[in-house]
């Protein structure tokens, strides 16, 4: 089949979504984010991308820290707003309720399956956005959502993200075990 | 409920499967990696996060480029062996067929119904990954995967993946309309 140059604004397929979380002059914000990635194995590294003209990069450079939240598909609705509204306009502090970890400045959702706190090592500078990379100091979850005390995908329930076409989806089946099925093809 | 540190070594749910292209020494090589992410807007920038001692790092370097192939799940197992096994190892050109863009030196897979093709614009060193940040130059899909000229997840097909448990997991129904559905939240 021939291939068509669908231009250059592409995305990839899907995108997991997240909140990001961070004190802005004292009050804690939520903003949505997809485009999050780990980026580093040892020590354990997080990017996360944000327009500089937002409301959290204020409170990441304040406070040298943020979180990255998972939210469950049960969040989808208030996770869209915090992506919506901006902390300048709207006090989202008393969407979700909220704890902290050992940084104490980096605010994360008790309803959210899985947490992240991560101290800020390096901002990279870029046209638009800026890209926060945080160290993973804690990552806070609860035994309902593990299996071997590993987080189950199954038990979180997160969603995703596909732009250009702006919508979320759910997470499917099991598909295969990584690492794992392509032994097969394997030669010699 | 309580929650419970689980550690550092966290992950985002799910991660995004691609296939990372590059010439390395002057055969086409992919890598799988999901540690990827849309990282500015305009211009449009992808970053992938590659750990220094792999084959992939030496062919970006030399031709300042990349490709980004999102495959379907019909290519999981091909993907897991991309995963698997180093381009040192085994000759992994013959795996797909191989089509180029406008760079000429960031191989894309004519299989995937998604392939961006990345000019390298930056490498972010980190402790044992370096970060390729690469502008994309061109997205290549087919009318079949397309709809309203958008690429259509459901036509797809791509899958993602959980660590640290290594599971691939296909994608499910919608869930919502993004930046709509959390209006209902908005303040006066």
């Amino acid at each position: 089949m021939k291939k068509v140059n669908i231009g250059t604004n592409a995305f990839l397929y899907p995108m997991p979504v997240t909140l990001v979380g961070s004190l802005v002059e004292g009050r804690p914000n939520f903003m949505a984010v997809a485009w999050v990635s780990r980026v580093n194995s040892m020590p354990p590294i997080l990017g996360a991308a944000i327009n500089q003209r937002h409301h959290t990069p204020q409170g990441i450079q304040e406070n040298q820290s943020f979180s990255v939240n998972i939210p469950s598909l049960e969040l989808m609705e208030k996770t869209d707003y915090c992506g919506l509204v901006s902390g300048r306009e709207q006090d989202k502090s008393d969407l979700f309720e909220i704890f902290y970890g050992e940084l104490k400045t980096a605010p994360m959702i008790q309803e959210c399956p899985l947490c992240l706190e991560c101290k800020l090592l390096q901002v990279v500078p870029l046209p638009t956005n800026s890209l926060y990379l945080g160290e993973i100091v804690g990552a806070y979850s609860e035994e309902r959502y593990l299996t071997d005390g590993k987080p189950d995908i199954r038990k979180m329930n997160p969603f995703v993200l596909t732009m250009p076409d702006n919508r979320y989806w759910k997470v499917g089946d099991p598909a295969g075990s990584a690492w794992t099925i392509g032994k097969n093809l394997k030669k010699g």
